[in-house]
């Protein structure tokens, strides 16, 4: 099942509207075109609505919000909504400001997204309307470990229930949870954090997974493109440790590994459990 | 010719004003230091006219469109139109929303810029209203082949005598006419539409070509600035092929080889017809 | 002492608040983390007064502003400066528009920021109301030399004494200077100006160094960080000499030595001198 999930991607080559923030948006683009999607940046408010028609699935990035993407972002969010597309919503620096959790909240009210995907400290802030907060990294007290994690689970599950969004948390250990499903993905590299973007990445991949695969695929789609991510991670650290290089290196190893990367490799190097 | 057209972008350096989508911005302004140009990027309103006034070409790419920049890309037009400078509209996702094909139209209509570029799916939706459409990506329907080659030449003559533009049109071979003549170019590497901003870098390589260059070879410095694009193509793609490495090491190697081309190599590796 | 001022930067590892261009933001984002700090740009008007108070220092870069970031840089410098952060103001372009020269002015008066750092023509448009520019490049009639160097120091540092700023001043020498007290640091490599961002990633260098070391020791921290950014190019040029490779891989190279960089590194390859 994992392999056509990967497969479908490359096959179908799903176009993916993202509507995200400046900081990241080129390499939300050039990974969108690695993992073998089409990408198309569009935010102006006359046009979201028809390039969502054209998309089969919306990112939309907090990243760096404002009043017309805020705008720009419910107006395609309902579109995409009315045709089934899939919406992935990344909260980035959820807690970080009241502007970045109101929308976020909002959002989530209104459009219902598939996804939420953040970090353990965006998740938390925004169930708990509070937490500690880095801005967009997580916070260390947040982390999770042997000693938080079922209670984590818990939380995340609760609040995916009441969603009804699949909740992806990203960190060193990756959660998926949809209310009753729960993966871990363990495939990942301390390196990640160290590059900006990697979690914007992982949104449009996961986006581009779910627009390649059917609905009722969507919680391997999105535990798939998790463990894709990390393996590519993973694959770049080891080609990092073989050649030398910073961080720099690093995320060209790691866009690479997205392009480079089969359905053999795929399958052999993902690693993560199912409870 | 061509080797003078191409020595007199380095030896000119010419300041190019860039009104461009955030996505391929940082891209943009690479390759225009890689060529020997120096950028400047400028979009508000208030100032366009002044940064403009203190450049020697001017790009304007609806990228990212929105209210604010499509106002600055009037007036900053209108600028480089009273100035002489060269001006070059890249219609980028002409097609895929009302907004993008009107503003293209309009710009055309009230500019006459000097070079319209863009993929065949953009440039048919801009000449006949409708057509297929991948968003910022060609489509499929719409490559050139040898049977729809001559027909496709005689569509774009008519639009470029219309519109008194030069149309450059990009793809795996791409089409420079001006009403009269014709040129074909053969240089180019099939992982170019694997990295965003492939097109939106050449828009600006041709711009700094013209802008380094007199009015009269404005013909033979799009073709010549074509040519160096799709051989920097060429030449990373063989470096990749040495090296190993996926898209990511392919957009370094090909912004690299933009840097190191001299005169001698780019007259050796272009390959372009005339008709 | 610079030792120090070095590995404060990562072990404290602050948040730097950028208000900054939407060309070099990534570059910006990816040597703030290299460095050890961690970056969040956020720009619109509502939410920037939190994310500064969540910040250490705040980064006001003019590269392309507009009339939202322009109100942005003034709540958060305001901010700053009552929660006694440090400010740096980038100047991009000061000289080639009005708007430009009258908003760093404008930000000046009324933020007195901690530094000032630009190449030479953008910092001598500042004082003088007029000069030579070359829109975001250092003019060539400007390049400091053994005949102009004396009278340039006096002039920076008669801005520098009505400011009440750190004058850094950009170039094949750097000079810092405060109203009293001159640093020229020789460090640095001639392809560093031939990639965008790079004194834009210096701004952002520079004000993780201010926010990781105490007021007392800040045109030391200046100091330090632009002899790291110089070195971190000289290692990187070196590395281009064995490897070869072009203007995009010289920029790679860069990030990675940022990322790379220890205090023994540090303290044996800086080079620079006080007055």
């Amino acid at each position: 099942m994992f392999r056509e999930i990967f497969e479908n991607v490359r096959s179908k080559s799903p176009v993916i509207h993202c509507i995200t923030n400046y900081v990241t948006v080129n390499d939300c683009a050039n990974i969108l075109l690695a993992c073998g999607a089409s990408p198309i940046m569009a935010d102006d408010s006359r046009e979201v609505k028809e390039i969502t028609s054209l998309s089969q699935g919306l990112v939309l990035n907090l990243g760096t919000l404002n009043l017309n993407t805020v705008l720009s972002m419910s107006i395609a969010g309902q579109a995409a909504r009315e045709l089934h597309h899939p919406v992935l919503l990344d909260p980035v620096g959820a807690g970080a400001s009241q502007l970045r959790t109101q929308t976020a909240l909002s959002l989530i009210q209104r459009l219902a997204p598939t996804v939420i995907r953040g970090n353990v400290s965006e998740i938390k802030n925004l169930i708990t309307g509070k937490g500690t907060t880095r801005g967009v990294d997580a916070a260390l007290a947040d982390t999770l470990n042997d000693k938080n994690l079922d209670s984590a689970i818990s939380l995340f599950q609760k609040f995916a229930a009441e969603t009804k969004s699949i909740i992806a948390v990203s960190g060193p250990i990756d959660l998926i949870v949809d209310g009753q499903y729960t993966a871990l993905i363990y495939n990942g590299h301390p390196m990640m954090p160290g590059i900006t973007g990697s979690g914007c990445m992982l949104s449009c991949l996961i986006t581009a997974f779910l627009a390649a695969n059917p609905p009722d695929q969507y919680v391997s789609a999105v535990t798939a493109a998790c463990c894709m991510m990390g393996l590519a991670g993973e694959r770049a650290g080891e080609k990092l440790n073989r050649t030398g290089g910073g961080t720099a290196t690093f995320r060209q190893y790691l866009l690479d590994e997205i392009s480079l990367m089969n359905s053999d490799v795929f399958m052999e190097g993902i690693n993560y459990e199912s409870r």
